[in-house]
């Protein structure tokens, strides 16, 4: 948790000056039909952030949390502790911003754990970042980090539990919005939009700015079954902790719902739901062979809530609306054989 | 050739009349940067139409071919011969436009060739066409279909070589058009759209709807190697006929450039570049894992002419302007297992 103040949502306003702030750097993804996803006259949308830059949403508050520091802070360069998407979008967002401000990137460095994959590794460095390594845990991380920005006061921008990032993710409700506004038919009403969910930068960020927008549909995150923190701390009414789970979504490994963004979710009136391994391998094998999209498993699970039913939708008996429903794929960076082998 | 007259060429306002004929069935697919493939100061902008309904742009010439029909043909159902993307294309249009017009669908029926590719069959008939068998070569499944029009008087809509599917395509230069527009940075000009060239047919309509526009850049059609008969037509002034080729671009296996098709690549002064199969293999593989989309060989072939340089670009030495790209993907209907094993 990083300044925000307890109890902070991100307003309306909030997420409208990210929006401007990121846009000349972020691509505005397409809200696509997905038709043989439709179910009960439902008519279902995807929101492929897989084809965004770095090939996820991260970059999204990566750029917003760079863009949001003050001058003197931007030039000392930002650390982070991530193995994952996150690591690569912070890379970017410190070499682009860098590069626009000064001509020069700002020096950027990751600590990632003992015996990262070293694709993952690769990647980063290529986005001139510097990866430096810090035992197993993520605790072993974040001390490693914490340690070197106290020592050289340099900005520590993590992956999600942090107000300018929960920001950043909240352009993709806007974004939703303003698309879904756009697309024909509009006696229609959008009934649900579910994301991927792990420490909840996401969904907080994306319910809030649907909220501000008047948005009274359902908001869903979708967990893996092992790692459902999220879901168990909705039943409990407070942050339960997990044990680290073992699952194919590797960017959803989260153990305790964040400080900043679980309060969001609770206020927002967001659900959480799970699914299982199996089910996320069928939906990104589906999704590669039927809408020819590369999606991350970590990126596929609201895809696969939704094939599976662990959404449960009944048809509306209070209403003669026909409902909407978005269905978000937050990442592509996945091997393509492995995702191929899921047939 | 149907029913055209000798030196026919699509005019703007033939193409904006299919745009809005079209319009209710087809996906606007989004223009899309491709950052990674910029060089020399060329911005490069992909069109997916692998993400357009069932997986390819056949269905923009389908559909307007379907809805051009006067409606005592419509109701008797077209008859095609095609064993790739044109055959699903129009069993859907025969599909839709029967139940939107009667509440039934037209019937529709496809001539593939013995042998025919089971998943090909299968997802055909999937969309309502009856599909029966005739001889191996184009001409038997032509000669088949041409004499069920004449029995039963069923309308023949050929995949590529006629107005109506060349105008359907066509749609394709005006939506890159519009959507180039509306990008930022209009200090750039639009300097080259390339897209895929089998018998002519999505090349043509996008060269006319593109010089209707007023468009003076480079139109360039991309074949493969074994098969380069548009190639060499332009050089000898005239359409020559080349043997079948034996080439992974299984939707560009066209011997010769169409009647109605090739006057209009001439005089919309289009080019042909040819690309090898391994060029074609290491597009679609990149397109796969750094861009995150599913893409055909034959979809394919114009990233591996950028990617490859068989499309010479030399910086234009006549003036200071930044010239933009687009690359045409034109369809993902591959086995991922096959495009991932590129690697």
């Amino acid at each position: 948790m990083s300044g925000a103040v307890p109890g902070w949502q991100p307003s309306g306003d909030e997420i409208r000056a990210a929006r401007e702030r990121i846009k000349p750097f972020v691509i505005a993804t397409p809200l696509l039909r997905c038709e043989p996803l439709d179910r009960q006259g439902r008519r279902v949308f995807i929101k492929p952030e897989n084809l965004q830059r770095t090939g996820s949403f991260k970059v999204r508050g990566a750029f917003n949390a760079m863009a949001s520091l003050e001058p003197a802070k931007k030039q000392e360069g930002p650390i982070t502790y991530s193995s994952g998407n996150h690591a690569q979008a912070l890379a970017l967002a410190a070499r682009e911003l860098g590069f626009t401000e000064r001509g020069q990137p700002y020096p950027c460095t990751v600590f990632m754990p003992e015996g990262a994959s070293p694709l993952k590794v690769e990647r980063t460095k290529a986005l001139g970042a510097e990866v430096l390594f810090a035992g197993k845990t993520t605790e072993d991380r974040k001390h490693a980090a914490l340690d070197l920005a106290q020592k050289t006061g340099r900005p520590v921008i993590p992956s999600y539990d942090d107000p300018r990032i929960v920001c950043g993710q909240g352009t993709l409700g806007v974004e939703i919005m303003d698309q879904w506004m756009g697309m024909p038919s509009r006696t229609r009403r959008l009934g649900l939009v579910a994301t991927p969910l792990g420490g909840g930068g996401l969904l907080s960020g994306t319910a809030a700015a649907l909220r501000a927008r008047g948005f009274g549909g359902r908001i869903v995150g979708v967990e893996p079954q092992a790692g459902d923190d999220t879901k168990q701390s909705f039943a409990a009414g407070k942050r339960v902790e997990v044990p680290l789970p073992q699952t194919v979504c590797d960017g959803l490994m989260s153990v305790i719902p964040g400080e900043v963004t679980f309060p969001i979710l609770q206020k927002c009136k967001a659900e959480a739901v799970a699914v299982s391994d199996e089910q996320v391998k069928a939906a990104a094998y589906w999704l590669l062979d039927t809408m020819k999209l590369l999606v991350e498993p970590s990126g596929a699970v609201a895809v696969a809530a939704w094939m599976s039913g662990a959404i449960a939708e009944s048809p509306d008996q209070s209403t003669d609306e026909i409902l909407d429903v978005v269905l978000l794929l937050s990442g592509g960076n996945a091997d393509p054989a492995v995702v191929a082998g899921w047939k």
